[in-house]
């Protein structure tokens, strides 16, 4: 799952690492109709501005892409966010940066009490991104690539009047493609890296997330962004496992081939996002660096958290576009 | 110590990284003669081709620079090498990569083995590089930094013709301060990073490691080598450190404010180095990473290690001299 809080070992012990891919899968659409694509299993829920809280956190990458989306859209005055910090106990992420540690809007500490009001004794991960609806304290949704499908198809009457098309209708298959292959390969790969319990494992995994990341270097060669020259949902996905890479996957989970800023295609492509609006605002380099370093205590006992590498890089130009 | 073998940890819990540098600190001298530079409290022995076998190991920095040394001097038929594998127990560097896992000239399997013959229960680490007579499988001495020394002033007459000149004279003053710096900011100060037991520890190694790298990228910009236009003792003491930068210091130590490769004129300095005869070929990438990943079980407690970054790198043109 998505940035789960565990009791004490993310590694897998003697294995390759598997994601838990199991959620609740309720959503939000415009009337609660029924949605085109994804999970209709769950309930329906209606777009509703001032309804619904976004749970997210700085320091995760899932959580990541719905906070960009909710401001490439123009949708801050219509759902609020609430931001657990970069730390969290076996139990919960929590509200340990709020003012006598609640949400302001929820008045949780913990965000597994919005999961545990919905659903009591849930027993999978407590995890970000997920939106609550703000009168009951009720889990609505924690899946992930639904929730920013949903805000670009759902709530397009709320979008501000120059929000781009994040999802363009005739690319939607070969998107579908593009960003599956991201999932699966690079914002899944690096986990696979850092959570591989046996050298075999970890070395397979290293080749994987290699050779993704070689296709995606030719892939930008030639285009500005993955579908062309317009940003889509598939460059917000990718986007968020870049700006990792160089703080926590290329040490912490030894994803070392290179640096980021050592795959120069690449590297100006994030750069060039990293400095669009909506993107660099998102990223807080000292909380993601606090969240994996201090978190997966069986990689790092220590928890010391690196100092480097210097954020200032991020900021240089990119000579795209 | 350099490089000592530790029961389990090696991380200086709740405080910085004092390194014991106590060593047995015999001598071999040209007619077992007091030597001009050192230590002289310990036992003096003649130098004596076909007497001492130097026990190093390709994972060690400090053993490095024996090795550098000895070939770059063409003492190679006069003192014989013997060399412990990449990872050892709490107990002591082995010799399991030879034939049976013992030493095919000291008969041993432990480097402990020579140390106890000599000081029976040794209570210090036990460390490489060790010289010890092949006769009696006695250790002579694990003084790293007069090991080199006496390499170079008192086995003159048994250096090849055109041996360089690692010390010389006229130079010596600047020379040892420059080491000094090197040793104690450099050489020590990734361990000081990596073996940080609190996060203030931590932060201000890091600071005073890269405050050395910085003050070394200038002195390099406009000379070839440390001292000048020749290769000194001064240069080998620095390389071996370079060596293992981005290999173990960046990510396990976390050195990382750079790669190596990102800092240019080291970078340039330290590929300069490597492509010269006698530095190249002494360094296995494989064993130092799996030396420090495997033995610093503290710090990696999986045990995996990383498969990055390529060491083709150290090949590239470097476009100095």
């Amino acid at each position: 799952m998505a940035s789960t809080p565990s009791p004490s070992s993310y590694i897998a012990t003697g294995g390759a690492f598997e994601r838990d891919a199991s959620y609740v899968s309720d959503r939000i659409t415009k009337d609660a109709r029924r949605p085109e694509h994804g999970p209709v299993d769950g309930d329906l829920w209606p777009v509703e501005p001032g309804r619904y809280r976004l749970i997210a956190a700085a320091a995760c990458p899932w959580a990541n892409r719905t906070l960009i989306v909710r401001k490439l859209l123009g949708l801050e005055d219509v759902i609020s966010v609430g931001m657990p910090g970069p730390v969290h106990d076996s139990r919960s992420w929590s509200f340990h940066l709020d003012p006598d540690g609640r949400d302001p809007v929820l008045g949780i500490e913990r965000l597994q009490d919005a999961y545990f009001r919905r659903f009591p004794g849930y027993p999978r991960g407590i995890t970000v991104p997920a939106v609550v609806e703000e009168s009951t304290g009720l889990l609505v949704t924690n899946d992930f690539p639904w929730i920013t499908h949903d805000l670009f198809h759902e709530w397009q009457e709320f979008h501000r009047p120059d929000a781009p098309d994040l999802w363009p209708a005739e690319l939607r298959a070969e998107m579908d493609e593009v960003m599956e292959r991201i999932y699966t390969e690079v914002n899944n790969g690096v986990y696979r890296c850092g959570f591989a319990g046996t050298q075999e494992a970890y070395d397979a995994a290293y080749d994987r997330l290699f050779t993704a990341l070689d296709w995606l270097e030719e892939r930008l060669t030639d285009r500005r962004y993955l579908m062309g020259e317009r940003i889509t949902e598939a460059d917000v996905r990718l986007f968020t496992t870049l700006a990792r890479f160089d703080a926590v996957y290329h040490g912490h989970f030894k994803c070392n081939r290179q640096k980021l800023t050592e795959m120069p295609v690449l590297w100006a492509y994030a750069r060039d996002l990293f400095q669009t609006p909506g993107f660099g605002e998102t990223i807080d380099f000292d909380q993601i660096k606090a969240h994996y370093y201090v978190v997966h205590s069986d990689i790092n006992p220590s928890g010391i958290v690196p100092k480097g590498p210097d954020p200032e890089a991020w900021l240089t130009q990119h000579g795209r576009g």
